[in-house]
Order: C-alpha cells, then structure tokens, then sequence
C-alpha cells in the first residue's frame, strides 16, 4: 500500500545481494504472503516460502512480523491479533470476580471489534470472508489455529472434553453475533449494551467451553 | 431470467390491456420485485408497486404469489418459506415429548438447510446475503418480519418477556450456526451430527427464548 520510503533503509543488502529493510521490503514481503496465504492456505503457507517469494531471508520475515499470525494480520490487514485478544480476555487475574470466563469473553469481544483502531474495518472484513470459497478455505485454517485453539485449550484446562467441538460452538455464536450485529444488524442484538449481551450471551459461552453436553452417542 | 414464453397465454388480456397469466408475467412480475425490494426493501416494497411494475393487476400478484413472503422468496429464489418453517417447528404436536422447543428448532432449520432442494443452494445464498449493504438492508427487514416476529410470538406466548431481544439471540446463533457449518466450515460444527448440534444448541435456543435473562439494567 505504502510507496517505497525514499531513502529506505538498506541494511543487510551488501551482505545477501536481497532486499532488506525499507518499506519497499515490507511491501514484497506482505505481497508474497498474500499470495502464499492465497495458494496454499493458512496452514500450508511457510515463512520460507514467503521469504522466498519477496527475496528476502527468511530471518528478515521473522524480525519484521515476528510469527505467521502477525504477518497474516498484517497481510490481511486484520486490526487485531485474535489469539492474543482471546489470551489477553482469559489471562488470570483481568476478570473481575462477579464476571464467567464467558460474559468476560463477549465483552471483550465487543470491546476489540468495537475499538477506534477495528470498528470503521470489521464489517468490512466479515463480509470479504464469506465472499468465496478461497477466502473462507483461508480464513477456516486461521480460525482454527488462532482462535479455536486458545479457546480448545480453556476446555482441555478445565478437563470438560470434546474440547475442539466446543471451541467450535463458541465461534459459532461469536461469529453470529459479529454478523448480526455489524452486518446485517437485525433485531436489538444489533443495538444493545455490552453488559446487556454479556449477560445473555455470556452464560452461552461458558457452557459451550465448560458446563454439561450431553455426550455423543 | 427466462425469456417471455413464445405464444404464451393471453387469458384477461383482452379486458384489461394487461398481461396476465403465463411465464412472461410471471417473469414480468419478478423482474419488479426484485426491482422494488431492492429501491423500496421488504417493507416498503409494496404488491400494489410491484403490480404496477410489472403492468399487471394486485390480484393477479396475489393468485400468484399469495403473499409478500411467499413473492420474496420467489423472486430471491430463496428455496424455503422462513415463517412457515419455524411456525411448523413450533407447531402444537409435532414435537417429541422429550425434545425441547429449542432442540426442535435446531433439528428442523437443519432439516431444512440440507434437504435436497435447499442444501445446494443455500451456502451460496448466505454469502449473498453479506456482500453488500443493499443486500444486506433488504434482508435485515426480511429477517425481522419472517424469521424474528415468529421466535418472539413464542417468548411473548410464555411470557418470558423482552421478546425482541430474545428473538435476535436467537436468530444470532442460528446465523452463526448456519455460516459455521455452510460457508467457512470450521471446526467440529462443520462436521456433526443433527443430533450432536441439537442437543448442544438446542438449549441455548431455549434460554434465549423462554430462559432467565438478566434483566437490562
């Protein structure tokens, strides 16, 4: 998106004869990633081949993005890092007593979706994940590995089982509420409180993560 | 999208200048439609515009279509009829004495979504309900009067009280469900049984619609 900062930085050129540093750098690599996310799915793509693709070390990747996630954020031009929203929500200590692991995860849902830095991109994002099936077979990896498995592992932690369709339930109610309340915007979902949702919703979550399902015959 | 029928019938014709009857008039009649939901949405859109659109009289609209529903879901090729199905969930008798409402609910929107008339369509019908504000306005109203006022009558009937509100949580994992499962496939969701998804649903249905819910504050 952004041109070539004039002047860029040119460390590590001499040494490798690639591009190094500079916004021009930044640009192939994210162009690369773009196009690896694209042909071989979350999963399949590696920062090698991202690296590969844009000319650069691979090392160079990690020091600009740090790990896949991040670079698919930055690719994606996602405004969060979900598996850290989700980390952070969960981290002991930043839930106040009275609030369930669920209702604290719904408000902070809503308060990440609904942020300066998210809010005027999100619904944006939601309706060009579901505009095809490359971009859903993408985002279906991502899901899984960034948000399903931080919310599998609060299930595993408290030894309720069948923890990734639970992890899955939650998503499916999370994502429905993301829809019904930035995109189509039906019905008083779409306009109530965080603490009117957190408490209806909230209770959802947690006996999806943890409370009694009937088991599977 | 068919083309007026060659020779097609000319029946009331002759009394009033108008084309009646037919597939051309039926086309005629959709083609408007389309036009005005999508200039009007589904509220304002009218029969009596739509008849006018299509230089046809209301009642022939009428014999044709019988309702606004039933017009809308022809002219958007929706394969089911949103009221009907959920009023004949929630019919008296039909459900099996150790089924919840909410269980039932869920067994029988996925009943409907894969049988063999909707399944290969309605995947795609989801994803072109997201892709544009239009689309997306047009179908908030649809929602509302098909799909929600149905779920309220319920909420309203046990007198649970905020049945509006109760009706879109509803709703919202329903969507969520439906797009988990149809459009981005993730997770276990993707991939369970009716069974499985209606006894782990099922009674999220029913607190929203009947349940205890924090009273708003």
């Amino acid at each position: 998106m952004s041109p070539r900062a004039a002047g860029g930085q040119a460390r590590g050129r001499a040494r490798t004869g690639r591009r190094a540093g500079g916004s021009g750098t930044r640009e192939a690599i994210l162009d690369s990633a773009r196009q690896q996310f694209s042909e071989s799915g979350y999963s399949g793509a590696t920062i090698r081949a991202i690296a590969a693709g844009a000319g650069v070390d691979p090392a160079l990747v990690h020091h600009f993005y740090g790990n896949k996630e991040h670079l698919f954020a930055a690719a994606m031009q996602l405004p969060f890092i979900p598996s850290e929203t989700i980390k952070a929500a969960l981290a002991d200590g930043v839930r106040p007593p009275a609030v369930s692991a669920g209702e604290h995860i719904v408000r902070s849902a809503l308060a990440t979706w609904e942020s300066p830095a998210v809010g005027h991109a999100f619904p944006g994002l939601l309706r060009s994940a579901m505009t095809s099936e490359q971009a859903a077979a993408m985002l279906r990896e991502f899901i899984t590995e960034a948000i399903l498995a931080p919310l599998a592992s609060v299930a595993d932690e408290a030894g309720a089982g069948d923890a990734a369709f639970r992890a899955s339930l939650v998503g499916s109610q999370m994502l429905g509420l993301a829809i019904t309340r930035y995109v189509l915007q039906f019905g008083p979902v779409a306009s109530a409180s965080h603490e009117q949702l957190s408490a209806a919703i909230g209770p959802t979550v947690d006996r999806y993560l943890t409370g009694y399902l009937r088991p599977r015959s």
